[in-house]
């Protein structure tokens, strides 16, 4: 059996998330389906991230198992040929036996705000609208209290089903882009469900001025998903990239 | 009678264009209902430039007279509410009886190039797929010719109702950007129609070798569409802003 790596690009606004569901289609089901009508295989496709529905990625990395005897460059041309048009596979690869995809040594997720008062047409699908002065610095120090190994309960969904809520963020950056574009990155070996997202939320509200920098340890510390405020919307969230060692 | 300029975002992909068509909706035409609707009067709206079926604005200009007595950012608040999400009013001002959106000094316009294997789905409404590696440096070299005040017939679409076909091209740029995008950066002071998507075509043929930098000269010379390449698609365009002096 051939072990094989898919980098993946996907917009989710109209996805359930990566995941199969039954509520409706995926990104996982939808590769699955193409991969099946390329090697005529029921291959189980394993993601290293499941992101929620309306998530993005530009570096989505998963990998299955197949006797096809197909070059992977030519596995990507027809998977490519055959995807919808928000899916694509930027890269196939031969990869050994004992590669997993969720092995993942770190993943990175950007989240976009846009700060300004008009809404954004082009950036409107990738992006949360917030039309008021945000300051960076308070950002960037609420950000610190993020960084290091702890138990993110209040960072944490309510259905979550994780085992334990600790989880290590190795780093937290808040830049200011082109656009009036404010971009959150998060590194970390993993995070709980809607981790990101409330990471998110509590960083714009700590640049609104509606908590202080200061809060943010008290926030985990609570260890309680009412200590922190408001998910922030899917569609500003983007899987970057992952990391294996 | 108050003079009202606007700057306009958009997204011109489900749209005719700029400009009113009987065929489809236009981007002129949905701010002028939302106009009529926020005013009572049926202003006539003048845009800058009248973007292409297809084509995007981040920087559109236009105005219209008004005796309306709402404040200016007040008629964006109302604008912004009443459009679809694919069109907004940046900002909306009070100028001089003088002002008029179509006498502009200049307009930048950017064609974004995808210079990769596979396609993007979070570029795709946003640039031009071309899947063959891209000689940059001669691409710039062929951009050289087209600057200054020419007869820019073969650069003009054949259904292009201008009068006459002289143009001053004031600067061409091309840049490798983030996410292996190629951006064509084109501003004038004025344009023919289809003309900066036949200047991003040729750019891209000489970029993939098809033709040397130096035929982009005879090309021009020739005044005549067919000695010019192809017209590049819609989607990789967008007016990016308007110079007034």
């Amino acid at each position: 059996m051939r072990n094989i790596r898919l980098d993946l690009e996907y917009e989710g606004t109209r996805y359930v998330g990566w995941q199969y569901q039954l509520n409706g289609p995926s990104v996982q089901a939808e590769v699955m389906s193409v991969l099946k009508k390329i090697t005529g295989e029921d291959v189980k496709l394993t993601g290293a991230s499941r992101t929620d529905s309306g998530v993005h990625a530009a570096g989505q990395v998963a990998n299955f198992f197949t006797t096809s005897k197909m070059p992977a460059l030519e596995l990507r041309r027809g998977l490519n040929a055959l995807l919808p048009d928000d899916i694509a596979v930027l890269d196939a690869a031969d990869v050994p036996a004992d590669f997993d995809a969720r092995s993942a040594s770190s993943k990175t997720y950007v989240y976009s705000v846009l700060a300004r008062v008009a809404p954004s047409p082009l950036m409107r699908r990738f992006s949360w609208h917030v039309p008021w002065p945000i300051d960076l610095s308070a950002m960037n120090e609420g950000g610190a209290y993020m960084l290091g190994r702890k138990d993110f309960s209040s960072f944490r969904a309510a259905r979550s089903d994780a085992y334990h809520s600790v989880r290590e963020v190795l780093s937290v950056r808040i830049t200011s882009g082109a656009n009036e574009v404010i971009a959150i990155e998060v590194r970390g070996r993993a995070f709980l469900r809607h981790m990101v997202r409330i990471m998110a939320g509590t960083l714009v509200d700590v640049g609104l001025g509606r908590i202080p920098p200061s809060d943010v340890e008290a926030i985990i510390s609570a260890k309680d998903r009412s200590a922190a405020p408001r998910t922030a919307p899917a569609c500003g969230l983007l899987l970057k990239n992952i990391r294996y060692i």
